[in-house]
């Protein structure tokens, strides 16, 4: 199967033995070894339209271990696609955090751990893939629920299934879930929700059967292996993907970095939901639902003015909240419909933006 | 099952039932109604030598309806008392932030959240009891994963097991595992560890079989949650508690917290673990296995003195480590241990703590 975790571990090998491939074949030509990937620098950093997303441009750099100033960050890149091999061939995980200490064992040296992970970002850039499929995982875990059948692939659980409807508490997304295989699902829709307690409101509400769909926890900003795992939940069921967020600009710009992704990462594809839609709270929500709100902050008001200019943000409903939001200065909270009745954010306004989304 | 999750919320609700008794009963008998609690002031909290914990002594507050001074908050815990048996008869959660706009529904007033929070804590002291038992849950929710097979009691749930080693990424510890029934397990230890990416490690290299042991990830400070639920782990199943932190004071003071709790929890005796033991990263570990350090900030050294005044904090490996970190002014971090290989900290450090801790 095409794009299944399996395939995906074969083609991440087959990238690292290129690349060791390329090392070797300089030295064998008696070249000094070098290798080429796109340039990270904010100069190479362009909005691409189609893609809804930043990408690299042409901008190339060359580190070759025939310059004195590259021998370093050379090394270091080498040892790393050494160690991811190490990684994914023996299947155990790493973090940022621990990749930093890992390279002391190898005599590696990296100053600081913001050293460590500008490489690892190098060796993304290089593979042209996400550090999660090299097994480097981010420390933070959210959460899943609903009617899905996976399959695990990683040791010790090979070939087990487990329907994710069985904990209400919900399972963590981490490793094992990231490389499972879909197996199978009655869902129709993916939710994913910004806090923990109303993800837990969700399964009490049992979103998950009334409106078919597999709910996610984000725990605010998504962490990547979630984005990650949104992404394939969108592409390999095919399913739609609705997001829901506090009603503020840090809750729009959750949702927007699910769907368009970061600066950070526009040299990656693998982090996007270009499909998800954005479905609340929205600040004429606010106004819409009678919502108690609180006032904005200054730095609030800085950060919509700062997101008004982001070319991600530029028309539709994205440029329209933040002028609402903006017109409003006040912000509201999903919690903040229980001034209506614990049930009426699933009861009520759930069903209507669900509906209202179809014509997004 | 004395202490089941059954018996717990007929007691709750028993108690509920009391404080509205009272209130009635006065009214009957041409009184104000009011309620007698111990108070929280910091000059009724007292050190319990015996528990290990922070305590509340004899004195008491009074709310009286007779009091003009005391209507608003005495109307405010009957209104939460109310929300609370609502909450629990419908077996639906909430979360500080929740209650907070609830209490709009039924035109209760609170300024902001703190004051809510405030007669939350109240109602705690009213009844003995943590807010968990009453369905208000933390927003923060960490993971559990090994051989222990619970019964959920939660409705739709009711009756149905669970083996929590069927999803290697770990479970979220909710509402729905809070009140499981513990039914069966092989484990003969809990071991508790600060950071996802090390309980990840933990469940990669098989710690749970390896040791026999039900691995929880606290992820930073434990959520209420998990502390009630590493309470109920050690008392129903009989299993001692070990915590892994970093090798700093913030790492001891996670420690100290799961097994004597807090001062503002003085008022509880549900959310501590007194038999937990700490093993490690002691400031001492860090020389002995000659782990990788970085310098302490003034900030660490003023914690470190403050603990040094606590009475939590009197003798034992409390004092002596506290001393080593002060004589060190260099702290060290869980994944430190990864400069000696991945797996050193599995294959050598725990097995070495754990025999380590037989004798603390």
């Amino acid at each position: 199967m095409k794009n299944s975790p399996a395939s995906r571990k074969e083609e991440l090998r087959a990238l690292l033995r290129d690349l060791g491939k390329k090392v070797y074949t300089d030295l064998d030509q008696k070249k000094f070894p070098q290798v080429e990937f796109p340039s990270r620098s904010v100069r190479n950093i362009v909005y691409d339209k189609e893609l809804k997303q930043y990408i690299l441009g042409e901008g190339k750099v060359t580190r070759s271990a025939g310059n004195i100033k590259h021998i370093r960050p050379f090394t270091q890149l080498l040892w790393l696609a050494f160690f991811a091999n190490q990684l994914t061939t023996q299947v155990k995980t790493s973090t940022l955090r621990d990749v930093f200490y890992s390279s002391q064992a190898f005599d590696i040296e990296f100053t600081d751990q913001s050293e460590s992970d500008e490489i690892i970002t190098d060796l993304e850039a290089v593979l042209t893939r996400p550090r999660e499929n090299f097994n480097i995982y981010p420390e933070e875990r959210s959460a899943i629920f609903g009617d899905l059948t996976i399959e695990y692939t990683v040791p010790g659980y090979e070939g087990r299934t487990l329907n994710l409807s069985s904990h209400p508490d919900g399972y963590l997304i981490g490793p094992s879930l990231s490389t499972a295989e879909f197996r199978d699902t009655s869902a129709e829709m993916i939710i994913a929700i910004e806090k923990g307690g109303l993800f837990t409101r969700f399964v009490e509400e049992k979103v998950h059967s009334r409106f078919k769909s597999i709910i996610i926890d984000t725990s605010g900003q998504a962490p990547r292996s979630t984005r990650y795992m949104l992404r394939r939940l969108s592409r390999e069921l095919r399913l739609p993907v609705y997001i829901l967020t506090d009603g503020d600009v840090y809750g729009e710009h959750i949702a927007m970095v699910i769907i368009s992704g970061s600066v950070g990462a526009a040299h990656l594809r693998e982090l996007t939901v270009p499909d998800a839609k954005w479905i609340g709270v929205w600040g004429s929500d606010i106004v819409k639902y009678k919502l108690p709100t609180i006032p904005m902050t200054e730095i609030d008001i800085k950060r919509i003015y700062e997101l008004k200019k982001d070319p991600r943000y530029k028309g539709g409903i994205w440029q329209r909240e933040l002028d609402v939001f903006l017109k409003l200065k006040r912000k509201s909270e999903l919690e903040a419909f229980s001034k209506y009745g614990l049930t009426t954010i699933t009861d009520k306004y759930l069903p209507e933006k669900l509906e209202e989304a179809k014509s997004l």
